[in-house]
């Protein structure tokens, strides 16, 4: 290995976790939109998103010229293939946090009805430590950091759940709450896509530093 | 370019096309389980999920053997990283079927009105069509459909647009049809996320066979 593969791959790990702090802050300014009952935040996340879809194409560019100049194999070729999973998994999160941003925009102009936000909040620090933690153990290659993260997924789902019943709920009971109700049900999926992103980019920390793809059946490996 | 690789490729490009069909049969499945108010397919959708899971890793692991044996490059990468996308995207419409069979399940088993599916079914129509011909794309090489599915992508959009301005009126209107218009709501993003994916591997066969991506500023290219 020459040390012009070692200077390339370093400046692909910075290109990925730049672009993850990007995603990170853009599902921040997402959910705070929500949270303050502000509209500010969607320019910055309609920013952010601009910078994010042009990493995503540099990134795999760069991916594909590594592999054809270098010819990685091992550890080389998994980093470039697991960065390459990751770029996709970044750019999907930063989709949620449009998303989000966009179904925040609808239920304040249309002033819909939302006095309460259930566990959306708690569902929004879960997927943002889950996506934070991510790109930690991605940085430094830690593999019990990743399956902290993997651990974290299903109490996501199961707020997720939480969430939904509890909004049916307050919009069977009270119909003026029917556009807000269902602005924070999708907003609750999104959040749980975040997670979910974030647990697929655990899964490639995992195959990254010990070769082993876990997707699918992470439970035999992580229990 | 040994003969070895392109038997290899062959292989990989059957595997794929076979995981395309059956992320196709597994949303065809599903939507029918919901226009025929059946739950019989569900046992269906979720036996395929398993087969498309075990695909979804193995064909990244054909890949990743392919290029630390062979160091492709040019055409051959191509079509290698264009298959490791396609993989991920084909496993996420497996996903997208999945969800649209458990709304089904719920909407089904908590006997929630719904006499109208709105414009679900050309929904689910236009994206099966546009993953078909996605696939076809890849497997003919044809750029020009390829093309085609790009265009339909907007249709889309715009039907679930349509189908969730209509179900919040009817929720609005009769709290009775609440649960049944969410969980229409739900199936209605669940297939336009299949028709977004099916947009990323036409982007995929384009990028496979002429070097180009065009994610993210598709117009400039398909005008």
């Amino acid at each position: 290995m020459t040390r012009r593969i070692d200077d390339l791959e370093e400046e692909l790990r910075v290109r990925v976790l730049h672009m993850g702090a990007l995603a990170e802050q853009m599902v921040r300014s997402a959910v705070s939109g929500l949270f303050e009952r502000s509209l500010i935040s969607a320019g910055h996340v309609a920013a952010m998103e601009e910078q994010v879809n042009a990493l995503h194409v540099e990134i795999d560019d760069r991916c594909l010229k590594l592999i054809a100049l270098h010819q990685p194999a091992g550890p080389d070729l998994r980093l470039i293939l697991a960065v390459s999973r990751i770029n996709a998994d970044l750019e999907r999160i930063g989709d949620q946090a449009v998303n989000i941003s966009e179904s925040t925009q609808i239920m304040l102009t249309r002033d819909a009805k939302f006095r309460e936000l259930f566990e959306v909040p708690r569902m929004a620090e879960l997927a943002g430590g889950m996506l934070r933690d991510a790109l930690e153990a991605f940085a430094r290659r830690d593999t019990d950091l990743a399956r902290q993260v993997l651990h974290r997924d299903e109490e996501e789902d199961h707020l997720k759940g939480h969430v939904f019943r509890e909004l049916v709920h307050l919009m069977l009971a009270d119909p003026a709450a029917i556009q807000g109700g269902l602005g924070l049900i999708l907003i609750a999926r999104n959040l749980e896509r975040v997670a979910d992103h974030a647990t697929n980019v655990a899964e490639d920390v995992i195959f990254m530093v010990l070769g082993r793809d876990i997707r699918h059946h992470a439970g035999d490996v992580i229990a």
